[in-house]
């Protein structure tokens, strides 16, 4: 009987911890606490309910977690109350895993119903706790979105006439931005995982290996290392760089003189990490270990200078800084850095214009970049946490000089 | 050197085809076939341009396929004009994945910049090729949504105030709803490597499995066999049956009596399949066998009465006759099968209600379930491609008996 391993022994290549994983799930106190900062901050602002459509809002107040939202048939409602628990609006088909969360009020419709999907029970769910001329706060700004079809929020302003809607994602923000400990041991769990599956890397692969096999082994290794799920690995492979750093993996073995760059989103229970490392296919020239040494310094001093009370647009300059002190260019993807937790980004974005405060408990990004040549480029990833002293590795450091496979 | 297999031998348990995979991508004919569709439909109702804003509908004008839609940070915008080629608006981070597809016209911004994330430029190539007053086309209808900040859309209606917004769901969903023959050749290697799968899992799990290491040695086999991504499994266990259908893993283990059900959408070249398989574990009841039956018979009918003319209502009504036949109580989770293809779930459903007329080329799941008792179910899945002959299966039809695992 052939079987998979399911739990690896130690690994000799992690060099590392094999610690247990958290346990999944979160407290109900966790809940609560969540709940009470919306509320209080609904409060300071009159507003009487928040309505979400969205998986990680819908997730963060009740811990609804499914891969059902795969799925884009069905729209599933929250109404968040200005007081008491979170009101779900739902397909009958979510009703049981619903009902396994902490909420009490569960309300259901039999979906797919594209004549009335769920907006009548909406509509009546909100004017319940809004009144007919209440506040309502609903996510419209940067990276949010609303999902479900557009007439169908249509008709539902128009049943809720005297309703305010106002822009809910300064809330949802402040909340999201700051991950309790729990939030953080997952997300540093994942980065564990990943981190031990990029150490074993160079013993999975070798020299012309296409590029779509070594996706494949990559996904494979982590899923086997305790990965729930791989939803974004992205990649490139090229002589001395890469064109870009989002594309699906190409049919093109690995050839001497190449950097191959993995960036990977793995998720565990729920929670993602985001980055990147970087090998070197035989050897590497010196441009390439030149542009590996900058962008290695780059996020050195960004570790340094990620301390609380520093911008977001102070982290930026100062590993732009770093990038561009030599003969080589920066480049920034749009910025050098970013949020995640419960999405593979969020809030904030390492720009200049962006004048958030990093504070403790905000996990982000450092992600420098380099043109190597007018068409080749090289990213380097690590997850942070803020901690008074300052940043707190999630990744297990980049090693310092360019790993070699197949040296 | 420990190395994943890549390339699997031909697989003892398949009973299959190891058929060589479909080519990857599409020819530039298929694309210019389904513009070609689509302004000849805008034609008719008078719309200038349509607006996408998502990643199927993005994708299927342009083959632009990545999985950097994980990150919500930034939108992306197709205009499609009423002549000539679609026009990518997109961040900058993009352009060299677009600029590999078939696209001319590429105009990006850089992103994230949320004071005004590509809605100037949005709004000049909206006005320039729809003009000031003309009909734009946007989807608005079931199983849509707008994936852009809502108030981002309003800045951009407020820009644009002399032009029209229409519903183009319909145009999008005539289009999509026939499959080319390419397109559907995508889907049959996902459900042949997904069967495939589904007849080693007795090989490679156990009585006494943790449903955890279940899920994750189906995902491993599964990528092992050329799935690109499992973005969708879902499953459950019980005595007889299972409590639903969404449910991510449980922390318990396979035991003797229990019901084990694995519902996969993995993904081959941005297609999926969408289909389930049961097993008993040790032992089925005589209650298991019979719903097993049933489901078996009400799929049967479904192919039978899946032929080009029929309506989805009357594919339902088909099957839900088998499924009330006996003492059992049929449950459909709302329908009792829909379209599948770019997404896990596609237009239309087999409701009472949808009165879509089966044609050749649709490619649908028959998904038929049961009561089983107060509290646990059973569903089957399968998916087929409408010919003009009937139903052709795309999975390897279900065993006719219950398998039973560690018997």
């Amino acid at each position: 009987m052939e079987r998979q391993p399911h739990d690896l022994p130690k690994d000799p290549y992690s060099g590392g911890s094999n610690r247990p994983l958290p346990p999944r799930g979160f407290p109900v106190s966790e809940y609560e606490h969540r709940l009470n900062r919306a509320q209080r901050l609904m409060n300071e602002q009159g507003i009487a309910a928040l309505l979400l459509t969205t998986e990680p809002e819908i997730r963060y107040f009740s811990g609804f977690l499914t891969q059902f939202w795969q799925s884009p048939t069905r729209p599933w409602f929250m109404v968040v109350p200005f007081w008491g628990k979170p009101i779900a609006v739902i397909p009958e088909i979510g009703a049981a895993v619903m009902a396994a969360t902490w909420l009490d009020d569960i309300r259901t419709w039999p979906s797919p119903e594209p004549e009335d999907d769920g907006i009548s029970l909406l509509t009546w769910t909100l004017l319940e706790v809004a009144g007919r001329t209440g506040r309502v706060g609903l996510p419209m700004g940067p990276e949010t979105h609303l999902r479900m079809p557009l007439a169908d929020f249509e008709t539902l302003r128009a049943k809720t006439s005297g309703i305010e809607l106002v822009d809910a994602t300064p809330i949802i923000r402040a909340l999201r931005l700051i991950k309790s400990e729990t939030e953080i041991a997952k997300i540093a769990a994942m980065c564990d995982i990943v981190s031990d599956a990029f150490a074993a890397l160079p013993h999975l692969i070798a020299p012309g290996d296409m590029e779509e096999a070594v996706f494949r082994t990559f996904k494979i290794e982590l899923l086997r290392r305790g990965a729930d799920d791989v939803p974004y690995l992205v990649g490139g492979t090229g002589p001395g760089g890469y064109e870009d750093i989002i594309s699906p993996p190409a049919s093109r073995p690995l050839q001497a003189g190449d950097v191959l760059m993995l960036d990977t989103g793995s998720v565990f229970d729920g929670y993602y990490c985001d980055f990147d490392r970087n090998f070197a296919i035989g050897h590497a020239t010196d441009v390439t270990r030149r542009a590996y040494d900058t962008l290695y310094r780059a996020t050195e001093a960004g570790l340094r200078a990620a301390q609380p009370g520093a911008t977001c647009a102070d982290l930026f300059a100062t590993m732009w800084r770093e990038l561009s002190s030599g003969s080589e260019s920066g480049t920034s993807t749009g910025r050098l850095g970013h949020g995640l937790g419960m999405q593979l980004t969020e809030w904030p974005s390492l720009t200049p214009a962006d004048q958030t405060v990093l504070q403790p408990g905000m996990v982000i990004t450092l992600e420098p970049g380099l043109n190597i040549g007018p068409d080749r480029m090289m990213v380097h990833e690590e997850n942070i946490v803020i901690r008074d002293s300052g940043a707190e590795l999630l990744t297990r450091r980049a090693p310092i000089e360019l790993p070699i496979i197949g040296a």
